[in-house]
């Protein structure tokens, strides 16, 4: 919260951004934009460059077992593809931003909480959708990692659902992972996108945003709790665990 | 948010689970406790176990250069310190909730937010000042990996301060960091130890707590950016890129 | 977020101070607790005193314009009426907490969070649910407060309507309000219950959870948006504009 | 966060948005502007329009008792005095803002999250510097009001101070304060500026951001609650009880 903001308008001073940006854009065009093509924009360095790109569901969304179809492909379409969308806008808003060293840091700090939020919207929604369409089984070396960490696998399902369960009722996300820093299994709540534990590698990953289950079950995320133990795919959240012990001992 | 909450009191219940742990807690007790020392607790599972040992600075405190000693050694006690002590018992708190069925699942949710926003604050601290002491040049390999993501080292130093800038006056984290989902090198802005980008290994992470910076230069936070680009430890943040890339290719 | 923290188990001393409540309770249980219920609790003192009455609907939820039933009754039974039974259980949880003086006060601060949420849950409720059930048409007083305090009525509505929208997907709520320290009519953003504008009294709340709307309209916010300015109840928020500006010139 | 964000830049927009004001706001420019002066603004509406001017301390800053008047007077003038210029600014960033309606609604809302952080920095600093100056020593009536809501006048205290313990160490305000839907009067603790009880009136306001004693007492946040209680200035929040009584009642 810097005192010494600009007095000068900071819109002005992003216009003015837009400006040089457009000039430096120019010079960098490629010769010839694909055909059909929107007039080229900058081509902006990777840390600002957007990827409007949703990642397919990996399951059959018709196939859930009480999870609708009509619930994930809303979920998927709308929430995480708003997101992938707008993060694409907030990127680009950063490097115009950045483009002026007029833009007041407080101004240029709101547009970084949206990048934050958005980033966490678009990467947690891909583990999600990632770690749903199982059959809800952990295998053997799931359990006994879990069991390893928690006391029991039991102790560790009580914990996520817990979690889960008061939850319910506004936004937030579960997350079971792994702290490459202190080396834990924790399970973690998280009020929104853009709350979550330092150094971590999420394994498995549920939404407690209300989008994730109102459709299907109201209020009663109770139910959906239940669903989603149903429809875990712990193939892939075994996957994670592996390379997450990889990560550790590297 | 769950409506269904125990009507009796939480209070109660966790006196019942306080019980409980300590039947539990008796069945595990080793033969001898060492003398003197407290009744032996529970051997809490790896997910709940704290660990009160704070992790020595890397460097002499007296030797920064334009930053106190004194301001280093309190941040290190009190911030840093507090939080590694709160967090143990975080940690045997929600063991004691999690042993009664009837802890509503709204106050175990609050002390789960403490256990994110301590282990953050752990985390973070660790990371933040083993990324202090250096000589504040960054090598080669760093500019040019910063560079590639960022169009220029410049840029990402611009982007860094700007952002650290905008957080003067409050609490919160500037993060650098490797996004292993997204593999993109980006700057973070976080509001408290609570928020934190997700997936990601942090590479240079910078404490913007006014507790960073008040002793030294009071409301000048300006003058504690530049004091700390000086004292980076480039070698620490090689070393953290270097792992991240292992990672990436995993 | 004190480093002093007691390194007891904070559930230890809560437990003694639920004893010591118990205690107190019977020394001031009257003596005669009305047949059927249950033992009598402390008569707590007004600050943490809890109230579980819900305050009915002032409009038959049936008849409103876009707006079903199903949706309005579970908004009021479920999300209202679960913060007010929560609310009552945090305000004994504090009273309790209280009575110790060994509770740590980052796990009391934890239970405060709670209690500000809560509070914001139930009081931005009944607003909402007061300022439902009317036709939608603001009266010539009201246009002409809110033109002259936003330029036109149109534009205090466009801004209201962008905020509504920017909410999207998410929690929280667009609150009209009067700010009786800075004497000016201003729509707020808030991202949840706990957030709040200084010193303000309501005039026209709009709750933006996905509880509010997903149940009728899955993901299509802008459709409640529009929906619930058709069902505004502008004598209500007329009468909060004329009880402000009493406030105002007190 | 709304799905339907403008693929557009928004910076363009943003930039038509500020051609469009300059327009306007030369069809409103005064026909002579002070001399020396900016081209003159556009007249905004009041909820857009900022006030510049800083409150002036109602107390001698050199004569509290264990507050040094180089901390007061550097929180009044960077922190406050920061807050009074920023939110000048952002009222005319959102005033620039609206003016196009091609502002996606998540880049509106991160500016309106800084007008709601600015509001509560801007208004609670001035309860806060208005209750400091006093000796400490509550009135017979306001002791009796809080000892009526609370138990007693030391019930009260033994929970402002504890929220103000839990404080230390980061950011956040204890407010004590009169709910005009509730009837009731409370203590709340808050996470930052954004944070604020429904429908509320602040009777007493404590800073608890480090910069209110950092430059005093270091990380010993003990020492500056001690030294806050000893300069409260009573009459002040005598004086805001009676007429919260008034609107009680009103």
């Amino acid at each position: 919260m810097d005192a010494n903001l600009d007095r000068r308008s900071a819109l002005t001073a992003m216009a003015l951004a837009g400006a040089a940006a457009s000039i430096n854009a120019m010079a960098q065009t490629p010769a010839a934009a694909p055909a059909g093509s929107a007039p080229s924009a900058t081509p902006l360095p990777p840390a600002f460059a957007g990827n409007p790109t949703l990642k397919p569901l990996a399951f059959d969304p018709a196939k859930l077992d009480g999870l609708s179809e009509k619930l994930i492909r809303s979920h998927w379409e709308n929430n995480y593809g708003g997101s992938v969308r707008t993060l694409v806008a907030v990127r680009k808003q950063l490097a115009e931003a950045m483009a002026s060293k007029d833009t007041p840091a407080w101004l240029y700090n709101d547009i970084k909480r949206e990048h934050l939020l958005r980033t966490g919207s678009v990467v947690l929604h891909e583990y999600y959708f990632d770690n749903l369409g199982g059959n809800g089984q952990a295998g053997a070396s799931t359990r006994k990692a879990l069991g390893d960490a928690f006391g029991s696998y039991g102790a560790w399902e009580n914990e996520f659902r817990r979690i889960a369960n008061g939850l319910g009722g506004g936004s937030g996300w579960v997350v079971l992972g792994f702290n490459t820093h202190t080396r834990q299994l924790e399970n973690y709540w998280m009020a929104d996108h853009a709350h979550g534990p330092a150094a971590t590698l999420p394994l498995l990953v549920m939404d407690m945003y209300e989008h994730s289950y109102q459709m299907d079950f109201g209020a009663a995320a109770a139910r959906y709790i239940d669903a989603f133990f149903k429809n875990i795919q712990w193939d892939t959240v075994a996957a994670r665990i592996e390379k997450a012990q990889k990560v550790a001992s590297a």
